[in-house]
């Protein structure tokens, strides 16, 4: 136990990235995203834009679906890189109170740390609205954007943690960016974790 | 549009209900929760006790599956408390800001009213430990009883609304209560309220 860390998972489009950056400037600690994809490349040997596309994917059928010899390696580099996640994301919390994004961080970490875990989500429309800005237009739909990247992110999720994705139980805190707009759930989030500490 | 009303929905024994009259009484707000029950009692001709048992009951096999004769008259006054709550809700909420409990209010005023929706949930130890405490011993297991209520609560919100029960897209808002504790919970919900109504 090294003092508590935030751990942020999010719909995609939900802002959930910049969210957490705005809650680590608030409340100085420092916020972990992109940098464990570079850091799980490093250590592994894998390519970051390999890691980044594989880290949200998964097999059709299932992590350990009875595998063609053409899915092997892919199959062995997942696995792969889901242990150099674990590893990484531990080395990261052994350092400190911090805000780490996404890889499942509230799973890998939750038996060895003191954890206030969120959720954050939108409503379609109001991601769909957001990713198109953020991201650009594409020649796919901003909704079928969303829906193949939420399928995938549940799929990853669940095949990994065994729990449900979503699912307010794995979390101590599940917030409607839509609701309270990005400044607003960093806000938040910063004062809650404030008003723990103080307990 | 009359102002804003907090919905809270919960799951049985995580202290929805005192967490509801809390956040009312910070916010010199009317909490209405069994009251409902009463009204739609007076308002149907039904029993009180009656109507509280069958609000959180379905049939097996869901509202509409086929109906044996001695089925019927339950199904009928299921319905007629139903469409009875619909109603008792609406003039609730047309009377203006309060904080509504239970009773798929989030659904029944999602459209014509501006809502805070809220979920509220524990882990079942925090919520078995709740319910001994609060209701008292029973000849059922406390866990068995949650299980049961769970069940019950799933599928009458499910049944009625169209809507996976629990699901965070539903709502604003979701706390866990095992975490930031009952007078934590409706702190929370009380500052969120007034700095909406600031906006």
């Amino acid at each position: 136990m090294t003092g508590k860390i935030i751990t942020i998972s999010r719909q995609f489009g939900s802002g959930g990235r910049t969210i957490g950056k705005l809650a680590a400037e608030k409340l100085g600690l420092r916020c972990y995203d992109r940098e464990i994809i570079s850091r799980i490349a490093m250590d592994s040997g894998l390519a970051e834009d390999y890691v980044s596309e594989a880290s949200e994917h998964t097999e059709q059928g299932g992590l350990f679906a009875t595998l063609g010899e053409a899915d092997y390696m892919g199959s062995s580099n997942r696995l792969t890189i889901w242990s150099t996640q674990c590893k990484v994301l531990k080395e990261i919390a052994a350092k400190g109170p911090c805000i780490i994004v996404g890889r499942c961080a509230d799973y890998v970490l939750r038996d060895e740390y003191d954890l206030l875990k969120v959720f954050l989500y939108a409503d379609a429309d109001v991601r769909a609205e957001r990713i198109v800005n953020e991201y650009g237009e594409s020649d796919v739909n901003p909704k079928k954007r969303l829906k193949d990247k939420d399928k995938r992110r549940k799929a990853y999720y669940e095949i990994y943690t065994d729990q449900r994705y979503g699912d307010p139980l794995n979390y101590d805190l599940c917030l409607n960016t839509g609701t309270f707009g990005i400044e607003g759930c960093a806000d938040l989030i910063a004062d809650l974790y404030e008003k723990q500490l103080k307990k």
